[in-house]
């Protein structure tokens, strides 16, 4: 059934996956995947071996009043890799960065769990959404490539939330500020 | 003689270690060492498996105006990403990430030829350099993950000045502007 799911996701996408179609794959009953994972957002945190649920640290984020909430997702992200899950994200981490469908996986998580989250929880129009997501998510891994994988100096052990007042600006201005987006070439 | 090139920069760094060290480490003389390789520098590309020499792009970078210099850091990255050295820098980054030592010599190179030239072009205080250079790394980090790595849209298709244009004035920002550093704890 994982196996399944993983190909399913990776393929389609956490939208275009249906249990039933994963279930079908695995030649099991929709009823049986219901049974061991409960829900498709379950199955979903599975097949990506996901190391901690973005539903434990999200919503403090959407707390976040709308200006300070670039700060409020450096802070989450910091909180959440200088956690116990730091190990279990990391492997996952270096298994996107050679493996091509472990990519989409993480690709798939990151956007569906986390980004789309955080950006449809604002005002932005839909045109932006996909551009100023990807943006933040570019500072977001780039800091955490730096800190917690380079572990470039100061960057790896400098204060959480000096980090969060140096970058914080940055993923502000991505989620709601002036920005010149890219555009998207089909 | 690389393999004692490989552990000299990545346990003392690129100005820390010398020809003379590492020659005797390999147990050979300094003289064939650069009869071999020529430069420290050379070297220190052919030991990090260097698909491209900073040298080739960094002059045009370094002769953009100061407060351009962000924007020329990000259209520099994207132009070398772009070319034939991908599948050669992507190898070296995949490496990086699965392997501890890998990830110091990626480092070291990233931070001696590239961010402390950009950054000693600059009128920088000493005391700012590391964490400017390193704030301008995770950005630009990001965004070669998010483009080339992860293949996050619209990043993965956007035409490199749209990136330049979204993506430059972070990187100023870190290089020149208004940032509350993150210091190092020792």
């Amino acid at each position: 059934m994982l196996a399944a799911a993983r190909t399913a996701f990776a393929e389609r996408g956490y939208d275009g996956a249906s249990i039933r179609s994963i279930a079908a794959a695995a030649g099991v009953d929709p009823a049986l995947v219901h049974h061991y994972f409960g829900t498709k957002d379950a199955l979903f945190l599975a097949a990506v071996d996901a190391p901690a649920d973005p539903e434990d640290f999200l919503p403090e984020v959407l707390a976040a009043p709308a200006d300070a909430r670039g700060e409020a997702v450096v802070r989450m992200v910091l909180r959440v890799w200088d956690g116990p899950a730091r190990p279990g994200i990391l492997a996952v981490v270096r298994s996107a960065v050679v493996n091509e469908w472990s990519a989409r996986l993480l690709r798939e998580f990151v956007l569906a769990k986390v980004i789309r989250r955080v950006i449809g929880s604002l005002d932005t129009p839909a045109a932006e959404r996909d551009a100023r997501g990807a943006l933040v998510a570019s500072q977001v891994i780039g800091l955490v490539m730096g800190r917690y994988v380079l572990q470039l100096e100061p960057l790896a052990s400098a204060r959480p939330e000096d980090l969060v007042a140096a970058v914080g600006p940055t993923v502000q201005r991505y989620l709601t500020g002036d920005v010149v987006l890219p555009g998207r070439r089909d």
